[in-house]
């Protein structure tokens, strides 16, 4: 297995499967993705409640549970085959990454799966075995590639899209996922020589997987998680839900130039950042591209082509878990800057 | 005459037909126009340019004039017939403003014209006559109401749409538009009891006119003016354009709560907001709607559905012809904000 | 009152306020409205349901009433003053239009209203007095123009926009609507001489009222009311909803050459023809703009400036009332095209 | 080289680099492309333009060569590795396939490729080197991940997105694609246990190879070549553009049920049908979903999300090189019909 080639490892994950999703108000996050999101129930059990996309194709994408803080449970990456589980394995350990089988039947519609974590300490599962889902007659579409009838509730989400991960080591995070998993970075921005963020992914989308630097200090947080619309508008209309129902917007509808992906950013009522991503922006069919460079100097470009603000007293500072609640978060941080100081206290967070 | 109802009244203009727009950059402006925004030039004579877009149904909309400052040259309103004309000089000059007859052939292809100003100052001219547009066949368009083919040429805006006047004294200047021109104000901003901004108009539209305060004492400048795509990505594709091509982005694509209308504000070269208007907003239909309003507590929503910030240091300051360049304005407002008093030495405009 | 002015009689009709249709399967007729186009309903009556979009103005733009055969009860006008109201009764009687005051209270929310009938025996309601309505604090929305909130059912249209009329005598209809109504034809079809469509409106629209020849030579019958979007987009996602939930589509999306309108033709389960109405298309700003004439040699891009084909054997030939249902119709209309000569035995309609 | 996995064949090819396009017009077509589509020319040379659209990777996505018929002169697809190639190579040769080195510098800007026909005849070259393109600077993005500035010339294409053959033998065609290329079918249309269309692709797109019968019986045409938008509204405009600019559209703008992507089909002026993609439709992130099956029943959501009519006088039946031209092509097949035997004359064409 030594014998991989580059080209190989490149396509040995799938794409990110599911996520759990921490949340102290795991009623209202759960309304927060039925109700508006229109994402439909799988199951409900024990303290989770398991959610799809009505274009995911599996059992689940979205598990929520409850806990004390917001946060990230697991991220949770497919493989291409059986072998490339195996083969993912023997790379990680052999880099000296602890990895764990976790119990069989733990999570509902997955097979065999293990679990490590980033060099940030984010949790991560890989699986091959997955519960290809197919809907009951009453929810079965028309379009065949369509898992399930798009629902008449709130603005529907197709699927789960990619995941951005909060670090306190943006280049020991990128390696495992380069080294290990066979993520190529598309993109990367880099204040100086310090890279403060990485876009990665397996196949030919932007990113799947990205990484930015904690500016509080903090490790192995979550930045967002974010659901594909697809289409501008949909980010456009969606805004407009939150703007009405309560749910307060951060930033967007707008262009990110880094990945091309529209954006639009929200707090679910548990306190996670949540995107909305519109057209998927730059998809890389060219095989041997090389990871394209922001300069901090271009990055107004990158943060956003129009005139978005991507708000520092957020955006770049709080994620989750936090240690002050979103509110009183924004104000502590409200005087500060790109050019400011971090707090004194450093901002950190208990795994 | 004076036996007009106030129904009648409200259909005496018929619409915003043109605007001169003063530019210290004549060549630079008039290329944002042209080459960016796919507009049609007609003529060029003197130190004018006049220019049209493709479904303007006159000679010209714009007319940019070379000048030592930037700014508004005039706006001019096209009544719903020629009494309406002799109605609207009457009832002007009845209540005491200073009303001229422009010299014939002034203006090109319009006729009998008289100009008068606002109460903040704002050159204003009434006309009934204005010679119908019609296209060489090799510019007609097979949509017969469209008054000219659209342009290959950058992103075409389609017409004229409306425009946005700054003032020390809103009120003034909405009481002439009400009682003198049959505007209705369908939405307003109120600051207690003081009023900050109106949106006006003759017609089912959200607004043609409007008027905001100019926080910074200053008198009878102009806020922005506005050309129609009538389309959200329309806007998006424009800021994408203007990014791209380094035209400075204040703020958008986003929509305002304010009129429903969806906005994207930059600097054309000589130094004028311009604002490029997708979907049109909420249309007047009911005859008898009261003027709708929103309280300072509520103006996010006013300001923008989404998560657009409009910038203190600019939307609410700076305006044409400015004391200062816009980058020095820009710094020097930077440390003020909603709450914060304006500039010891009051920012005036001379006229 | 004989001395109105053209201009002023232009302006005598706010809009479209309400239309009454008929089904004979009234509870899948509202589910249509209700559960797929996001309509709130006002009130259930009798045999009629009350409804209305989230930005209609008053108690309901929609009423649905049982009824053996489909198609139009009747649509209501309403006048921009109670002054408007009476000279239109006045202008009306004038040429012979029979003219009778409904019985008060008979249409909930709405005031004193007199009715008559088109040319062709449309029933056509006109009135001053509306109930403005306003939501109850639970459906009340952050933008103050937007009289209810946008639900979360469906895919909400914003409120009615127009109608179609079919007619035997397109030109007796166009006669009353310019005459006594003082709507201006915006846009006309001919076919050498003959008038075959007509659109027309009292305000900047390109129509609130539309007449086309009924091919069949039928009489006095509806061809399709339309609601409001407003955007291409939702035109778009509306075709996807009525494919996955097994509402037929009669064509579009596309945008007609007509009007510039987007449109997207489906029949309602009682088997009428509904629109949806993309962008509104070319706002008549212009008040001196004559008709715009289209021959029927151009009249393809009059119909769609996309691919979209109108089908001769329904959008020509099919309104409500129908003496055969809508397949039965289909399948006997299929030989039939542009060229062809009506079926033999008339298709006529019992008013 | 034997032992690759089926998982790793997957992945042996990149994507569809190039298309070489015949044109009996070929400054028409050139015209077509640069004026309307805003390509960017990369030389002429001979009887040929290269072209590129601003997002396209390499010196040119599109070669128009002057030829005495319109048609398909090759289409070009790149590796994920220089072993990949031979790979390839070895395995079409073993499976009988007669393969050819093109000389060095036939194709500008691309290294070592070699050529096969596929089952029906189409040209086929695999190629693994590919020049990166970088823009002069005059021409270069502010956004990192595009390769030239958007052009401000009529509606900018990003890129080639994908080719459509027509064959007398669907199962032969996509035999190779599979079993050589590591192509998966993702969806296929079967008319009882006849394959009559198959979708194939080496990466998540749905498609960048589709295969439809030729229901003349012609043998080796090409259906259409598609460039990407990826944005709906882009289709529509383009629609809009091409109505004015006399570009014939032949079906669209709407979404496929098949792979749903957003589809706008034209005939550009050497006779070749082009496709213009709106959304990419769905992306097949799951790496074991099975080929997705329509049936004939189907074909009508199959075929068009909307209203759209795909016309069988052209769509099923006209493909380049035409033994007609493109209007006698139509009226020879207007006729015809799902159900109507073919031509007795079988309608085949000489490679």
């Amino acid at each position: 297995m030594s014998d991989i080639t580059e080209a190989t490892l490149r396509h040995e994950i799938a794409h990110l499967a599911r996520v759990e999703l921490l949340s102290p108000k795991p009623q209202e996050t759960e309304d927060f993705f039925t109700k508006l999101l229109g994402m439909y129930v799988t199951k409900r059990e024990g303290q989770s409640t398991y959610l799809r996309g009505y274009e995911d194709p599996y059992q689940w994408s979205l598990k929520i549970t409850e806990s004390a803080e917001p946060g990230l449970g697991h991220m949770g990456l497919r493989t291409t085959s059986p072998e490339a589980l195996d083969r993912r394995l023997d790379s990680l350990r052999a880099d000296g990454n602890e990895c764990n089988w976790i119990p069989d039947g733990e999570e509902l519609g997955y097979g065999k799966t293990f679990a490590f974590k980033s060099a940030d300490g984010h949790n991560i599962h890989i699986m091959w075995e997955a519960d290809n889902y197919v809907a009951p007659p009453e929810l079965s579409s028309k379009i065949v590639t369509r898992k399930s009838r798009k629902p008449l509730q709130g603005m529907p989400v197709k699927r789960l899209d990619h995941l951005n991960l909060m670090a306190s080591d943006v280049g020991g995070v990128r390696d495992t996922f380069e080294r290990n998993l066979g993520f190529r970075t598309t993109e990367s921005v880099l204040d100086g020589d310090t890279q403060i963020g990485a876009w990665m992914s397996s196949n030919i989308l932007g990113h799947e997987v990205a990484c930015m630097r904690d500016m509080t200090g903090g490790k192995g947080r979550l930045h967002h998680i974010a659901f594909f619309y697809g289409n501008a508008q949909h980010n456009i209309d969606a805004a407009e839900m939150f703007r009405e129902y309560d749910i307060e917007i951060e930033a967007g509808p707008d262009t990110h130039g880094i990945t091309q992906g529209q954006f639009l950013y929200v707090f679910e009522p548990g306190g996670n950042r949540i995107e909305l991503f519109g057209e998927p922006g730059f998809l890389h069919l060219q095989p041997d591209l090389e990871t394209q460079i922001w300069q901090l100097s271009d990055i107004d470009t990158g943060l956003a082509i129009g005139g978005a603000k991507l708000p520092w007293e957020t955006y770049f500072t709080y994620g989750t878990p936090s240690p002050l609640p979103l509110a009183e978060h924004r104000e502590k941080f409200a005087d500060f800057g790109p050019g400011a100081a971090p707090a004194e206290e450093p901002v950190s967070v208990s795994s």
